[in-house]
C-alpha cells in the first residue's frame, strides 16, 4: 500500500519500493531494447559527482584517462581461457558493420582487459615503459534480460583501470592501493561503510589470480559488491605477450591488474540510505545539496520573497554549494516538500514572508524527519550553519549505516545460527570449507561467501561448515 | 624527407605530416579492428578539456546531462525516412545477444535522435513538460574502413544536444544559439576562426529542415565542418508522434532540434594550428600549459635545479595552470625541447645553475620558433608573465590561422578563377544554382559548398556557374 509519496514501504516490499523510487525521483528510465536503460538528469548528474570524487583519486595515485574501442574481435577474447568462459554467454555480437557480413564478428567490449592485453604488449617494449597505468570512463554490455536500473541492466556505465607492472610485488601493491581507492571513496564520499576483502576462487574475476572487493549492507540486509580491484598475475601478460626487456636486457612478462567502479553504486547509493519517504543522497554527491522554496500567499509578497529566495542562492553557490530554487508557480509549498524529499535533498531551506520580517531562515535536514529536523536560523547565519549541517549530515548517514550493519552482522558457529543469520543480514563464521562447500551453502540458502576481510582478527577457530580447524574469518550473506 | 622531429613538412606532404604527428605526440594509435582509434592520454586529456571548455556552455544555456542506450532496434531507424537512408549503409549491426539469435537486430547508434524521439513522445505530455533540452557525451558507430585518427574513424567520440519544444521560434532559436556557443568555442577556446552558415539541401542532415554548421580552414586550405547544428521542424515529431497538449488542451506536434562537435575537432586543431615541427596547442584547451624543462651538467647541480623546477611548478600550478616538469634523467635538454615542441606545448621553462644565480628563468613559446621566441624574466615575475605569454600565443594562434584563411579565400566570379581558387583554399562565390549544379561542380573539381555564411554583403550579384541573378554569397571548397 503506498504512502503519500507513492511508495510502498521498504519492510512491505523492498524490491517495489526500490523499482518504484528510481523512476518517481527521476534517477532512470527503462529503454525501448529490454535490459536497457536510459540514466536522466538527476541520475546523470550524481554519475558525474561520483565520476569527479574517483577521478581526481586515480590522478593522485598516477593514472591516466584514455579512451579504447568499443569493439574487440571474438578471437580476443578466446584468448584468456577462464576469462571467455565467464564473459561469452553475456556478449553482444556485431555481425554486419557497412551492409556487409564481416568477415570475423565483433563483441562489444564486456570489460577491456583482451584489447588493453593486445594494446600493452605493443606499446611495451622495456622497463623504461613500467608502470602502464590507465583507467578508462565508458559503458560496457553484458546481455541480461531481467532489468532492475541501475543493479543489473544489459549496458552499464564504469570505470575500469588497467595497469601493467614490472614485479608482482607493485602489481599486488597497486590491485591493493586501488581497493583502499573505494573504501575512502564509499566512506568519505557516499558515506557507505563497506568491508573490505577477498573474494573466493569462486566468486573471482574470470582470468584474475586475486579478487579484492569492497562488500556493503543494503537496507534489506542484503548484500551489494559495490568496487572490485582484480590481481591478474601473468595471465593476461601470458595470453597477450605482454614482455618486456629488463635492465639486464631479458625478456621478462609483465605481471597486471584492473579495478572497477560501475552506475551499480547509485544502487548502493540508493538502498542503503533511501527510506520510505524516497531517496537520502550523502551531502557531497547530491547533484543538489540545497533546494530552496520560496512561500508566500498573497501576489505582492511574491517578488519579495523570490528575490530573497534568489539572493540565498547566490550566496551558497558563491560558497560552492550546489542550490536550486524551486520557482515552480503551479504547486504548493508542500507538494514540493515531499519531492524534493523523495529526490533525497539533503538540506531544504523554507524562505517566507515571516522570515524576511525577522530575518531569520527555517532549514529542514532530509535525513531527520518532522519537527526534530527542523531549526530556524538568522538569515546572516545561513551559509556556516548549511555548511555544518551537510557535514553532520554526512557523518549521521555514515554512522546509521555502520550501526544498521553490525546490528545485522551475526558471528555464528553453527549451520542453523547460520540460515537465520542470513535471513536478515551477514553471517560472520570462522571458515575452511572447499569451493563445493560454497556452492551447496548456496544451494541451501542463496548466501555466497562475500568476502575474507582484510582485516583478520588472527587466532584458531572451528569451521562453522566443516568442522575442520580454521585460520580466517569470513562474511556471508545474500547479494544483489 | 622527414626532418629531426621525424616529421615530413606539411608543405611536402600535409597528409603523411598529420598521419604522423597525430602517432609521434601520442596523441592516439590505431585499434586493432580495422577504422578504429585507441586515444591514448595526451589525446584523451584534450578531449576532456575540451568537454569541460562546452560542458559549461551548454549548463549556462539551461541544458543538462543525460545517458541513453548504444543499442537501438532496426525498426526505429526506418521510422523517419531519409534518416535511414542517410545512415543505413554506416551501421554496426548486433544479431546475437546472451549466445541466441535476437528476434529484431539492434543497432549500434550511429546517432540518437530516433532512441531520443521515441523516449520524448512517452515523457512529454503537456506544453508544462517543455522545452526538453539534454546532452548526451557518448561516442557513435558510423561504418568506415579506411581510418584518419580523429577525422574519419569506425567509432568517435562527441557530444549530441536534443532538444524539443512548442515553438518553431524556439526551436529556430535553440539551432541559432547552439551554432553561436560552438563559434565563441572554437575562437576563444581552440583560437580556430569559423565560418558560421548554412548548409545546402545536398549536405543537411539526414531528416533536418535546416543545418547550421561552422566551417574552419585547416593548413593545406581544406575545409572542415567543425560542427553542427540541426533544426528538425516537425519531422521527427511526426515520426515518433513527439505531441504535447498546448494550453488550450490541443494536441501538437513538437519542434526539435539537434547539435553536435566530435572529436574530430581535435582533427582541426592539429591541422589549423601545427607547423613542420609537430603540434602548436592553444593555450586554454593544452593539456599541458607550461612544460619545465631542468638543466644540469653536473650531479651536485641535480638536486638544487630540480628543486627549483619543482618549486615553479607548484607556483605556477597554485595559479590554475597545467604544469609538468620532466625529470627524466636518461634524456638530454634537447631532446626534451624537440619532444615537447612535437606536442605543441605552449611555454617551455628552462631553468639551470646560472638562472639559479641570476633569479631568472629563461622563457621559450611554442609559436614563435628559434631565438625571437625566447626571453629571459625575474624569477619573481614569472607567473605573471607567463600567464600573459598564454593570452598572447591565444591571440596570436586565432590571428595567424585568421589571416591564413582571409589569404586564401578568393572571390570569383567566373569558373575558371573558381576552379584556381579551390586548389588552395576556399572560393566566395555569389550563388544561385541548383542541387545538380552542385554535384557537377563536385564531380569537376571536388569543391563543394561549404556554407551560406549567415553574414550576408546583401544585394545581388551574378551566379559564377549559372549566370542567374543571386542574392547569396556561398563559401565553396575541398573538405576533409
Ligand atoms: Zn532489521
Ligand atoms: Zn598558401
Amino acid at each position: 500500500m503506498a504512502n503519500q509519496q507513492g511508495l510502498v514501504s521498504r519492510a512491505e516490499d523492498f524490491n517495489e519500493w526500490y523499482n518504484t523510487l528510481v523512476l518517481k525521483a527521476d534517477l532512470a528510465d527503462y529503454g525501448p531494447v529490454r535490459g536497457t536503460m536510459i540514466i536522466k538528469p538527476y541520475g546523470w548528474a550524481l554519475w558525474e559527482n561520483i565520476q569527479r570524487a574517483l577521478d581526481w583519486r586515480f590522478k593522485a595515485t598516477g593514472h591516466e584517462n584514455a579512451a579504447f574501442p568499443m569493439f574487440i574481435p571474438m578471437s580476443f577474447l578466446e584468448k584468456e581461457a577462464s576469462h571467455v568462459k565467464g564473459f561469452a554467454p553475456e556478449l553482444a555480437v556485431v555481425t554486419h558493420g557497412g551492409g556487409e557480413e564481416l568477415t570475423e564478428p565483433l563483441a562489444v567490449r564486456p570489460t577491456s582487459e583482451t584489447i588493453i592485453g593486445h594494446t600493452y604488449a605493443r606499446w611495451i617494449q622495456s622497463y623504461r615503459d613500467l608502470p602502464i597505468k590507465l583507467n578508462l570512463w565508458n559503458s560496457v554490455v553484458r546481455w541480461e534480460k531481467r532489468t532492475k536500473l541501475f543493479l543489473r541492466t544489459l549496458e552499464f556505465y564504469w570505470q575500469e583501470g588497467h595497469t601493467a607492472h614490472a614485479t608482482a610485488e607493485e602489481a599486488l601493491a597497486e590491485t591493493r592501493q586501488m581497493l583502499d581507492v573505494y573504501t575512502d571513496f564509499a566512506r568519505n564520499e557516499a558515506a557507505i561503510p563497506v568491508i573490505p576483502g577477498e573474494k573466493s576462487e569462486n566468486e573471482r574475476f574470470a582470468g584474475a589470480e586475486m579478487t579484492l572487493t569492497i562488500e556493503a549492507m543494503m537496507g534489506d540486509g542484503r548484500a551489494l559488491q559495490s568496487a572490485t580491484s582484480h590481481f591478474m598475475g601473468q595471465n593476461f601478460a601470458r595470453a597477450f605477450e605482454i614482455r618486456y626487456l629488463d635492465a639486464n636486457n631479458e625478456l621478462q612478462y609483465c605481471w597486471t591488474t584492473s579495478w572497477g567502479l560501475s552506475t551499480r553504486f547509485i544502487g548502493a547509493i540508493i538502498m542503503t540510505h533511501g527510506d520510505d519517504q524516497g531517496l537520502v543522497l550523502p551531502p557531497k554527491l547530491a547533484p543538489i545539496q540545497v533546494i530552496v522554496v520560496p512561500i508566500f500567499r498573497q501576489e505582492e509578497e511574491r517578488t519579495r520573497v523570490l528575490e530573497a529566495a534568489r539572493a540565498i542562492q547566490q550566496e551558497l553557490q558563491d560558497n560552492g554549494l550546489r542550490v536550486k530554487v524551486d520557482e515552480r508557480d503551479n504547486l504548493t509549498p508542500g507538494f514540493k516538500f515531499n519531492e524534493w524529499e523523495l529526490k533525497g535533498v539533503p538540506v531544504r531551506v523554507e524562505i517566507g514572508p515571516r522570515d524576511l520580517q525577522n530575518e531569520t531562515v527555517m532549514l529542514a535536514r532530509r535525513d531527520v524527519p518532522g519537527r526534530e529536523g527542523k531549526e530556524s536560523v538568522s538569515r546572516s547565519g545561513l551559509v556556516a550553519r548549511v555548511q555544518e549541517l551537510l557535514a553532520a549530515i554526512h557523518d549521521n548517514l555514515l554512522e546509521r549505516a555502520t550501526q544498521f550493519r553490525d546490528s545485522h552482522t551475526v558471528a555464528v558457529s553453527d549451520y542453523g545460527a547460520f540460515k537465520e543469520a542470513v535471513e536478515q543480514g551477514f553471517a560472520r563464521v570462522w571458515w575452511a570449507g572447499s569451493s563445493e562447500d560454497e556452492k551447496r551453502i548456496q544451494e541451501e540458502t542463496r548466501a555466497t561467501l562475500r568476502c575474507i576481510p582484510l582485516e583478520q582478527p588472527g587466532g584458531e577457530g572451528t569451521c562453522f561448515y566443516t568442522g575442520r580447524p580454521a585460520t580466517q574469518i569470513a562474511i556471508f550473506g545474500r547479494s544483489y
